[in-house]
C-alpha cells in the first residue's frame, strides 16, 4: 500500500475504533457531524470557497433506527479498509449491491442514495476524500489537451503521456482519480476550461492550444470530481491561471461556480476539488450586447436562477451583480457556439484573445 | 484532399448541378427523398438491418414554403463543399449558428432542428455521411480499451497509439470520425460492448481484457455514432465477434438493438453503423432469475416498452421473445453493477465467462 493509503486507511480504522472505546467505556457510541442542510453551508471569505457552518448533528446508537446507521458505517468501514488492504477500487453502486452479501441483513443498504450519504458521511469525519477510500465515481472525468506531460500510475505500471503528442484528436482521458497523476514537464500559459464539446473541438481543430500554450480541460457540463480536482491541482501545483469558458446563461454560471468555489454537495471537499482563483470569461452577458450574439429569450426559470444567483454569496462581487442585471435587463442569453455567427475562427482569432487580453491572462 | 474528400464534394456539387439542370431545362427544381417516417422505416433480413422503405416524398421550389428550403439546402452544399475544400470541420450547432452570417436573410435556419434535419436531408441524396461532410457530433464516442495498435490521422500528424500500452486507465479516446483511425495489430479474440461506466471500469480493474485478449468498447449508455461505427469496423474488418453487455432492462436492449440493428433516426446509416453480428450477452431477464440478482419491480414505462418491443420486428426472435415475456412474468429488472452483490470478482470470474462459453465465444 502506498502511503496515503496506509493513512486513508488507519483513520477508517481510527473512526471504528472510536465506536469501540464509546462501548467499552459504557457509553453509547455515537458520531458527530456538520450538519448538512443548505442553511450550515457558508462562504468562506478567506479560503474563497463553500465550507461547513458551526452546526453539528450527533448519529447517536440509542435508537433502533440511529443503532442501524452505526451497524452500517461499520460495515462499510471494513469494506474500505480490505480494499485498501487489496489495493482494489469499487464504485458507489456497486458497494450498494455489495451489502446484500453481508451476514448481517440489518446491515443492508436499502437504497442507493443511503450508501452514498453514508461514504460522504465517512469522507467528512475521517477527512478521507471518497477516491482515496478508493471509491470511484459511475462516470470519469473528461480530456485534456495541451503542451502537459504527466505521468500516470495504473494498475499496469506507469504511463508517461504528452497531452497533445501521444494522444488522438480525443484527447487525454482523464482517470477517476487523478492524485494517480503526477506532472513532468509543461509549456502552459494558461488553463481554458470549456463547457461544451462542440467549443472543445473548434478549439481544438483551431489549434488554439498550440498557439496559445493552453491546455484545454473539457467540462463536458457540470464537471465531474475527476475534472475539478485536476483543474485545483494544475493551479495549486503548476501555479497556472484558470478561466472558464462556457454558455452566457444562469446554468452555465453554476458550472462556473463549482469549478471555482465549490458545490453545496461537496462543501466538505472545497479545498481540495475548487479553484477559487479561477476566473469567468464568457459569454457574459455584456458579450451578448458587444458581438451581438445570436439568442434565446430568458424563460421563467432562467430569470428565477439568475434572481437566486444574485441572493447566492458567490456572486455577490460588483463583476456578477452588473453582469446579472444586465442579463435580466436585456431578456437574452447566448450559447458558446453563437460565436460561429461570426464565422468559425472567431472564437480563436478575435473573441478569446480579446477577452485574455483584457483579463491581463495574455 | 483525400480521395473520399474529393468524392464528398463531388457528390454534394452535383447535387447543387442537379437543382441547376432543372432550373436550365425550365422545369421547377425538387429533391426526392425517402419519407422518414416510422411507418416507412423497414427491417431489411437480408442485411439484418432496419432501412428505409419504397415511399418517397418530393421537395419541390413550386411554393414559397419548397423554394426557400431548396435555397437553404444550396446555401449547405456551398458551405460544406468550402469546409472540405479547406480541409475543416465544424458542429451542427456551429452550422445553424453560421447561417446568420449568410448574405440571404431568406438562407438563414429558423432553429437548429432544421438544420440538422436538412444535413440528414442530404446525408441521404447525396449517398455520403456526415463525417465525411466533416460535420461533428456535439459530443464524442467513447473509449477503448483492449489489445489494439492503432493510427490515427489527426490535423496534426499521424499518432500510433496501443490501447492498452499507451493509454491510461481511461482509456484511448474514440475520436469523432472514426473513419481516420487504421487498425495496425490486434491480439483481439472479442469485442465486448458495455453500457455504464461503473462495469467498464470494473473490467478494466479486473484485468478482463488482458486475461481474455478482449477489446472493451465504453458505450456510455446510447452509444454516439462514433462508438457505433468503430464497432461496425472492429466486426467488418477484423471478423471480430462482438458481444454487448447492458442492464437488464427494456431502455437496455434498445442499446443493443441500436447497436446491433441501427435506430430509427439514422436507418439511412445502418450499413454504416450497425453490427447485425453483434449479440446480446446479457443481463438477461433470464440471469436474474439464475443468479438470483438484486432486481427492481418493472415500472408501468417499463411494462409499456417491453410490450413495445415484442411488436418490433428487430426482437422478433425465439430469443427475444422468451427473454422478454418471461421479464414481462417475474416483473423485474436488474443493472449490470447487481452482479457485485455476489463479490466484485463475480462478473469477471463466472458471470462473464459462462455466458461466453454458452455463446461459443471462448
Amino acid at each position: 500500500m502506498a502511503t496515503d493509503e496506509k493513512q486513508a486507511r488507519e483513520q477508517l480504522i481510527d473512526l471504528a475504533a472510536e465506536f469501540y472505546d464509546q462501548f467499552a467505556g459504557g457509553r453509547i457510541p455515537e458520531m458527530t457531524l456538520p450538519t448538512r442542510t443548505k442553511s450550515n453551508i457558508e462562504y468562506d471569505p478567506e479560503s474563497g470557497v463553500w465550507t461547513y457552518g458551526d452546526r453539528t448533528s450527533t448519529r447517536t446508537a440509542n435508537s433502533v433506527r440511529g443503532a442501524r446507521k452505526l451497524l452500517k458505517a461499520v460495515y462499510t468501514i471494513e469494506f474500505l479498509a480490505d480494499q485498501l488492504e487489496e489495493g482494489r477500487s469499487s464504485t458507489l453502486r456497486e458497494l450498494y449491491y455489495l451489502s446484500e452479501s453481508w451476514d448481517n441483513d440489518e446491515a443492508q443498504f436499502t437504497s442507493q442514495d443511503e450508501s452514498n450519504d453514508l461514504v460522504e458521511d465517512l469522507e467528512i469525519v475521517s477527512g478521507v476524500t471518497r477516491e482515496d477510500f478508493h471509491m470511484r465515481p459511475e462516470e470519469s472525468g473528461a480530456t485534456l489537451m495541451g503542451p502537459l506531460e504527466l505521468r500516470e500510475q495504473t494498475r499496469r505500471g506507469e504511463r508517461e503521456i504528452h497531452c497533445q503528442e501521444d494522444v488522438g484528436e480525443g484527447g487525454y482521458q482523464i482517470p477517476n482519480n487523478p492524485d494517480m497523476i503526477e506532472f513532468l514537464e509543461h509549456d502552459i500559459d494558461f488553463v481554458l476550461c470549456v463547457e461544451t464539446g462542440g467549443m472543445r473541438d473548434r478549439l481544438v481543430e483551431n489549434g488554439f492550444d498550440e498557439e496559445y500554450n493552453c491546455l484545454v480541460v473539457h467540462l463536458k457540463g457540470q464537471p465531474a470530481r475527476a475534472t475539478r480536482r485536476i483543474t485545483r491541482r494544475l493551479n495549486d501545483e503548476l501555479g497556472l491561471p484558470v478561466v472558464v469558458f462556457t454558455d452566457g446563461d444562469p446554468w452555465s454560471y453554476r458550472i462556473f461556480g463549482s469549478v471555482a468555489y465549490g458545490s453545496i454537495k461537496s462543501a466538505h471537499l472545497s479545498e481540495y476539488l475548487a479553484t477559487p482563483a479561477a476566473r469567468f470569461i464568457g459569454i457574459r452577458p455584456e458579450d451578448i450586447v458587444e458581438y451581438d450574439l445570436p439568442s434565446d429569450p430568458l424563460s421563467d426559470s432562467d430569470v428565477s436562477a439568475l434572481e437566486s444567483e444574485l441572493e447566492d454569496p458567490r456572486f455577490q462581487t460588483d463583476y456578477w451583480e452588473e453582469q446579472i442585471e444586465l442579463q435580466l435587463d436585456i431578456g437574452k442569453k447566448s450559447e458558446q457556439q453563437a460565436l460561429a455567427s461570426r464565422g468559425l475562427d472567431f472564437v480563436t482569432d478575435t473573441y478569446l484573445p480579446e477577452r485574455l487580453g483584457e483579463m491581463d491572462v495574455l
